[in-house]
């Protein structure tokens, strides 16, 4: 039951969001822009009693309207009954793309929800790591584009710092949309550092994310020792110790 | 005997490919478009025998005809009969490079297959955490990608939300084409959030893949069962059996 | 107290970057310039203060101004002091960019100074392997360049080896500026190449600093030494020192 | 004295090497051409001169000769003698800069000789994985740039399968040029896939090098057991066993 609701809820956001989207191309809104305003509207009145339901079922609803999917939810609604006070709020339409994000809800109580724990904890582990690195990225970006801008100059499309940087951007992450590029030799030979920068440091953020996901997948986060031998380095699953083959204790292997 | 059959069927696939390709191009076509034309009908009765001597062997002709393997036989040489009646279907012909994915079959006899197995085996194992992270990606670019519609908007070259998402990927998976690129200062710096993301984000499917083949890795080492329990997964180190607590037998721990 | 003094200090420094970033925008400096310069002045005075009193501070001043934040230090306030001599210099201001380098040492007091220590220890055990992969990258780009610039010739864009080197380099990091781009069938064919040869390269330094970064993380875990032969770098399971053969100290074992 | 020579040659090498690039350069060559020339013909002679006596010096002539740098010194020379007797080979020229691989050789005499053999004894034992990847990869890219060839058609630059396949490279890699790409909605939807699936494909060699190299350092290479306990997984530099802390016997120690 609670699963059937689940699906048609998944489907619903799906079709709403492919709605809005194709609401979005001017020619389909032109041909079918009224199947649209009715699909939108269905949506938005089923979306609106799963969020008066919710308000009335939960027993703080209060702390579920503050709370991030709360605001998702009423975000998903609110825009289109705007449309009927403010017509003109063309933009502010795109808002109800964020139900997109609503699915996240749903697939908490899916099956995924240990894998992606998993990944979530990993990042979490290694976020101090990763400030760092970002912040070096930063600071580099900021230097070699602020090079660039005063060895290229704006005849090459470097017309201030924030451009400069931006550009950097671009190439230190290996995008590279050649909107802007350098064009002297010095530019060049700057802009070819950078490059090989970019592509070596990448190895930063996988190396402490795979190093971190390494140490949760060999169990080195299950830190107690055996209570018989003292040694530790079981895994996860392990019952018994691997060393002296006594029984870990069962609060050990009733939390792993 | 059956090796230098494989042999044969590698080369004659191979070449058969190289052909319809050069085939697409406008000067070669013009050129030697007879000779191509021979070479392909001789490579399709080839194939036409080995497919009629397959069903004739193998014991349940049915199976095999609907098989994935069977489906690619029987369209690498259908298109071409087909031109005899239908001769303006000149785009079904490039149905026929579809040939390519019957070297998989090949290979599958060659000792290439244990290696492709580990691979495959830890894209399954991880195959949950790729979803998550897939679906992650998916929302970002769907998000950013509106953003984008609503603050560049048409003229930059954003002209509705869909090709705005396809930016978004474009952006996020560092490709850049740079056929579509932000020019408002508030674009390209929320370009310039994708662009760190995306360049981030790599590290999360290399580190789980990663972290999965060193578990492969080092979880090969030690294949043998349990003598007790009969069950495995035991660590390199291991003495006693994880999951009953008896002694691993001395050929493990002597061979292992 | 001195942490109040440091969070001003890292307020100023990024303001004060963010000046220098804003005033490098036309339209922002005819409209804004003479406040910005007000603040550029505030700032440069501040720091001013901030070099006395450190170079009066310190037990050996003289050390302290050739050291690296030393010089960073100056080079923050020296360009807007010069402008008062030499007003022409408009170049010169983005020197004061450096200030951001400055924001390292006050993030070298905080927390995050042990996650950076691991990452460029890592990157320090293993630069030797580094410069192997580098000077190979190096290697590729010169030949493939070169390669390319007979291929291709000045027509597409490949008027000399340094500017084929350049092309190579922007190819081989997947940046793919498309400012120059191979037009003739050989010299795609070569580049096809050389990109999956980038593709597949980068790799190599990922694998260096994630395989640095396990051992790293694994070896964290049993940091202290055999207390017989006082050396250390034991697995996390070992009970004997692999050196000289005695036990390691149960206190040791224990706590692992 | 050796290393002195060594020094030298490797001055000579990288001098000689940029020599030539800048000798390609147009207005480089019509200003300084004969300094050049004259430069060129001196690093030459000194080349000759080293081939000569390396000839002289070692036992078998033929074998050095016939090997890989001996080819290499021999293509470091011949070029510039033959442009005596055929003054138009401008292009033939170019094979000189293949003097770049002479630094190898000397590395090899080098510290580093350790480091790459690491390195290399990795990429040697994850070849058939990577060949496997690498044939999935050119799968793909043939698939996938047919589709493109007649989804999108001869006027979005998709004028032949060898030019759509070259497009699926570029892009499969993240390199996107934008030279060619796709402008029809479903050609776009596409080649998203495509970039998506090459933005998770490079885990797949990232993963194998990471975990290869893991293995490496780990020291699970050194796979002999102890003598005396029978147990395995000592580190490389281990000379007791760390179970039962008998010294491991002396090949063993002596060969690891």
């Amino acid at each position: 039951m609670g699963k059937a609701f689940d699906i048609v809820l998944i489907v619903s956001i799906l079709l709403s969001v492919v709605a809005i989207m194709l609401d979005s191309v001017e020619a389909i809104r032109l041909q079918f822009g009224h199947w649209l305003w009715l699909i939108e509207w269905g949506f938005t009145l089923l979306f609106t009693l799963e969020y008066g339901l919710r308000l009335i079922c939960v027993r703080k609803p209060w702390l579920y309207a503050r709370s991030f999917y709360g605001l998702v939810d009423l975000l998903s609604i609110i825009p289109t009954y705007l449309t009927l006070i403010l017509p003109g709020a063309k933009y502010m339409l795109v808002i109800r793309i964020l139900r997109v994000l609503r699915l996240f809800r749903i697939l908490k109580l899916a099956e995924y929800v240990g894998e992606a724990n998993v990944l979530l904890k990993a990042l979490s582990n290694s976020r101090h790591k990763i400030l760092v690195f970002l912040y070096t990225v930063l600071t580099l970006v900021v230097v070699f584009g602020s090079t660039l801008y005063v060895v290229e100059g704006a005849a090459s499309g470097f017309t201030s710092i924030p451009k400069s940087v931006y550009w950097a951007i671009v190439t230190l992450t290996t995008v590279g949309y050649g909107d802007i590029a350098p064009v002297t030799p010095l530019g060049q030979f700057i802009a070819a550092a950078i490059m090989i920068m970019g592509y070596g440091i990448i190895a930063v953020p996988t190396g402490i994310y795979s190093a971190e996901l390494v140490r949760a997948y060999t169990g080195q986060e299950h830190n107690e020792a055996c209570a018989t031998c003292g040694r530790n380095g079981h895994d996860f699953d392990a019952v018994y110790c691997k060393h002296c083959g006594h029984a870990l204790d069962e609060q050990t292997s009733g939390s792993a």
